[in-house]
């Protein structure tokens, strides 16, 4: 039997969560009954709401103490005791933090084949998850107009950078708000943002009524807290907030809650919330508008992607740093050819 | 001459407002000019939105220091100079507290003449801002659905006891919230809402969760707060939250902010804050219904009607202590019989 190496929930974080929360341990690998799947997991996606699940504050029930860590990952399947899947496949599930999980074949958790017309690790950022949320959390929920003014919060991040491409597209005024000269940069250089707004500058309400001498139309925020509390400040009449995400009160025990939402009733102004999973009768649509902008060169991804084991808890603290710019992936290891029947796990790759 | 008694801002509140931020003062009672009505105030509307204009955080302009207190009220045309309008008819306008007042009788802030199908000050109240407030913000912006449970806070207060009732009519399980035991018996027996909920009891999450065990589908608020935070808790996915007041933050220096927005994500709901201003060109419309509803009795109009000038400041101060159960008037006086052209003014009553 081939060794499993996971990473592990050692300890729920009370405030930033660090290195200590999480240990690596070694586990014999699993086997598949019939009708299973052996996976062999190449990229893990870390995404800022794996911190939410770490405490039970997220959507999703909290992540068990001494379980191995869950998330999406993209994967291969190395042994199929079931016909719908074949040895070399590439699929997606949430695999978890680990180098071997075992799937059904069958039920609604059952992993997704992927298209081979594209970059698989594209199917965990701008074809996955998180383009989709871009989508449908702009088009749907904001519905940018030509001519606003929609400012994106953690612009440079994953979904950030998608939602403001796709505001952009719909002729908006689109201002990025990110941390630090980095990716404020990238964002007007690359993205061709109308702004990009440093949300540790000092100024930061002078920078946001600069740049959104009208107010702010459209909100799409993923952070919340403070920069969420000065949008609203900004905000016209009229003006919509999508929250999409609140990065900055996941990873601290103390969030800062916004003051002001009397403004919301004086600028008659709406906020509302949406989830990813609502949407899913449309992934299809959506993953194919956004494979046409990528072919048109109208979109871009951009994907930050570490590499070993190793280093996937350390990966996952850099969203919390900000070290990231675009979608923040780890790769394991490359696919590999798999012709022969022999199950993989047995190699002394392991 | 006569005399004018007013009431002026002395000073803004710091904090909780109280009679020594406002001064008592006598000055001439003014003169119409061509064009211009003398009006003898009868009627005063006291409002929670006044208290966020002594100092600047409301929609409109901070009153100032050592000026007439504005506010909305009724009164009698003693003097007129303008052919459109006869000594003796009753009107209402923002007159403010005291006495007499001179108004234009053009331009959009002319004085409104009243019909007398209806008690006067009734147009203070159920057939004025406040009715017209709660019947816009529940049925254009909140738009509950037959079987929903809707959650009113200061459900025994102005707008609250008349957007419960509309709620009601729509065919919603209506709970109010309010202060104390005797608001409470209020609404549970002469508004006959499904469930009232003291917002003083130590359990009140509890007390709201029994109420709503589907959770809340629309929350009509008034208080913002403590409160506010306590109905995301108790949200239905896809809940709305109509944003119409928030009394609660009004009246302190450190108003209590939601700590919980995450959870407007998590249930995909919608806040959204609404003015009535912005309803001016149905108010006709909405008058008829709220006249019909109250003909047929199926909405109830409720008024404290405190009396004497000099008691208008304490008047306003029982809006923060919860003194007042339905609309909060102050009378300073009945319409008197005017067949003479002879200016009231100058009367001994003055």
């Amino acid at each position: 039997m081939g060794t499993n190496r996971t990473w592990i929930l050692a300890s729920r974080p009370d405030g930033q969560v660090a290195d200590a929360h999480f240990a690596y341990q070694e586990r014999p690998a699993p086997r598949p009954s019939a009708g299973e799947l052996l996976i062999r997991v190449l990229y893990v996606s870390l995404d800022p709401a794996t911190r939410a699940s770490l405490n039970a504050s997220g959507h999703a029930p909290a992540q068990a103490i001494g379980a191995v860590i869950q998330g999406s990952a993209i994967g291969q399947v190395v042994e199929s005791r079931a016909p719908a899947f074949t040895r070399g496949e590439l699929v997606m599930g949430n695999f978890g933090w680990q180098d071997y999980v075992v799937a059904s074949a069958v039920g609604s958790r059952r992993p997704t084949k992927l298209p081979t017309t594209h970059p698989p690790h594209w199917y965990l950022g701008v074809l996955g998850g998180t383009g989709l949320t871009a989508y449908f959390g702009m088009l749907d929920v904001g519905q940018p107009q030509a001519g606003e003014t929609v400012v994106v919060s953690a612009a440079a991040g994953a979904i950030g950078s998608i939602a403001a491409q796709i505001a952009k597209l719909r002729g908006a005024r689109v201002v990025g708000v990110a941390g630090g000269a980095r990716k404020c940069g990238w964002l007007a250089a690359e993205l061709g943002l109308h702004a990009a707004i440093d949300h540790r500058d000092p100024l930061l309400a002078d920078r946001l009524r600069e740049a959104c001498p009208d107010g702010i139309h459209l909100y799409f925020d993923n952070v919340g807290g403070a920069l969420l509390e000065r949008a609203i400040d900004q905000l016209a009449v009229r003006g919509r907030i999508v929250l999409c995400g609140m990065m900055s009160t996941y990873d601290t025990a103390a969030p800062h809650a916004p003051r002001n939402l009397f403004q919301l009733i004086v600028r008659r102004a709406r906020m509302e919330g949406f989830l990813l999973m609502d949407y899913s009768r449309r992934f299809g649509e959506a993953q194919r508008q956004l494979a046409a902008w990528l072919a048109q060169g109208t979109i871009r991804s951009k994907d930050d992607i570490q590499e070993g084991f190793e280093n996937i808890p350390r990966t996952f603290l850099r969203l919390f740093t900000g070290a990231n710019i675009g979608k923040q992936l780890l790769k394991i290891a490359d696919p590999v050819e798999l012709s022969s029947p022999t199950p993989a796990v047995t190699t002394a790759t392991v």
